[in-house]
């Protein structure tokens, strides 16, 4: 029996398939508004697609019906039987217990708490599933075909509504002894707060610089007489009107950037890792890449990370879940 | 030919030498203001003692002499022949590459640069050595011997004149991409500056929270109608006379102690590790260890890493430096 290492990602350890192997893998992303999936063939090439929306959903077991719901509608599209359905794996937006397969705690907009998704996801499915942090599935995938493809050591930065880090070192991803490494969250850095924090409550780095904290940062200057702009906008639409100018969006993306800029400049000198890689919705804002990356340049010449913004997008978290479910079957394959 | 780990430190992979292997390994730890070496028997038995002061010594040659009168001198304390020195291991104050065993950089104090200390040492003293980072070493050591004894995930923390960090993970001591993960003294935390560094200057964090920072801060508040303590104070003095109750010190304690907080929780939150041993002169005041650890229980309930003292103090960093020059005589008998 063939020991396989399931947290190794580099994919050179791992030999590729065969052209003869065929078969398929979902691979999955749970968000709070939506749930993507996405069939692909044992190469990882994506062949379809299926999404549907989570919004005010929050039980674990309508999340595992509606990805059933998905995998059988993907196989329908491309007219493949249930039997050629090799694995699957989902990224779930809470710290997650890979080697249990349960999601231990998500945060308060779905409240999970103890969910062992794995053993419900291979009792629906049929097949060999694997779970893990939805931040590091979009590390997984930067590593394998994105941003950072063939590079051992660098941290994927998720900035959506709050903000998370997925590290990789050596090539493997670092989930920390109580598998919440990278809950960068709560970091606090020069002008966050340092009011000690609620359960439940966003972090003090999260409160600044994730999408709430950032609608939050602009409504809390926004007066009728110092713009023109509404005071109910969203982050990208905040930094989309400091890129064309305006001054009191400006002041908001200066303040987050800053505030990204020394979270990043902290991680690189407690790690010593020299490539960042920027994505979520507001994290792959270009005006707020441009200028974080412009202020760790003004730091210091000693510690400099590069960073970079993701080369997919969206497609992270689903595409680092497609290369799970792949590395899933061949494990499962070999330990059978 | 057996593989060593060269980094591992947990000491369950590495055989214990058995009872008919003999001989000695000089461990040493190389200071700004001192030079300190132990022999050791094989076991890790500290069975002689030497120590030299370095002020004002910089030339790494003469350091490399002392050394050796040094390692003279222990094998004549106990009648030992030259044969019987298996390995010798030293820790520098510096970032240090262990593979090539070159100390990279040291702080403007000794002003090192890529200084090939390993060759040096075993051109001089004719058996295997061995150089790594002299936080690390002490890390190695607390990790053997220590307050971390057996546990794979822990932060050492060494407050002296700076400040940095050892930091084990899976049991093995973390390097990161150029040597200089842990490399905190430049970390950004609310009330540090965020003044861009100029090379050769101490970082953000180490200004408030090291030695000579501390000092800095009492200087700042300090005057006469305010005190009856003189001007001139050290770190530990400063914090011995806030224990006794004089609030000028106490104000130094508190923000030393916030600061140093800030900056354990944060590599909590982004290495999700549960133990930090606190050492150096600076560190092991059991005021400062005291207060940090009553300001980190307050923070929240999430992030509660457990704080303690480090139990072999200014020993740490010549014990590790011992087991390191342990490891590296077996592996160079292994291989040879």
């Amino acid at each position: 029996m063939l020991q396989q290492d399931p947290y190794s990602i580099s994919g050179t350890e791992q030999e590729t398939p065969a052209a003869s192997e065929t078969g398929y893998v979902v691979g999955a992303d749970i968000g709070g508004t939506s749930l993507r999936l996405a069939l692909a063939d044992v190469s990882g090439k994506v062949v379809a697609k299926w999404k549907v929306s989570t919004a005010g959903i929050r039980d674990p077991e309508v999340v595992v019906r509606l990805i059933q719901e998905g995998v059988e509608d993907l196989l329908q599209q491309k007219r493949l039987s249930r039997s050629s359905l090799r694995a699957f794996a989902a990224g779930a937006p809470g710290v997650t217990d890979v080697d249990e397969g349960v999601v231990l705690a998500t945060s308060y907009l779905m409240g999970w708490r103890d969910v062992p998704l794995r053993a419900l996801l291979e009792a629906s499915l049929g097949v060999p599933a694997a779970v893990e942090n939805d931040v590091n599935t979009a590390a997984i995938a930067e590593s394998k075909i994105g941003a950072a493809k063939g590079i051992r050591d660098f941290v994927f930065l998720a900035v959506g509504t709050g903000i998370g880090a997925g590290i990789v070192l050596n090539g493997r991803l670092f989930h920390g002894m109580s598998w919440s490494a990278g809950e960068i969250g709560y970091m606090l850095v020069p002008g966050t707060s340092v009011k000690p924090v609620e359960s439940g409550e966003p972090g003090a780095l999260e409160s600044v610089v994730g999408g709430e904290g950032i609608k939050a940062q602009w409504q809390s200057i926004w007066r009728e007489d110092r713009t023109q702009l509404p005071r109910d906008l969203v982050a990208t639409q905040i930094f989309d009107h400091a890129l064309a100018g305006e001054s009191l969006a400006q002041t908001v993306l200066q303040r987050s950037a800053q505030t990204l800029a020394y979270a990043i400049y902290n991680m690189a000198v407690v790690l010593n890792c020299p490539l960042f890689v920027l994505g979520g919705s507001v994290g792959m804002h270009p005006a707020l890449w441009k200028l974080t990356q412009e202020i760790l340049a003004q730091r210091d010449k000693r510690v400099q990370p590069r960073l970079l913004r993701s080369t997919l997008g969206p497609d992270a978290q689903v595409n680092g879940a497609i290369h799970l479910a792949i590395d899933t079957a061949s494990s499962r394959m070999l330990s059978s």
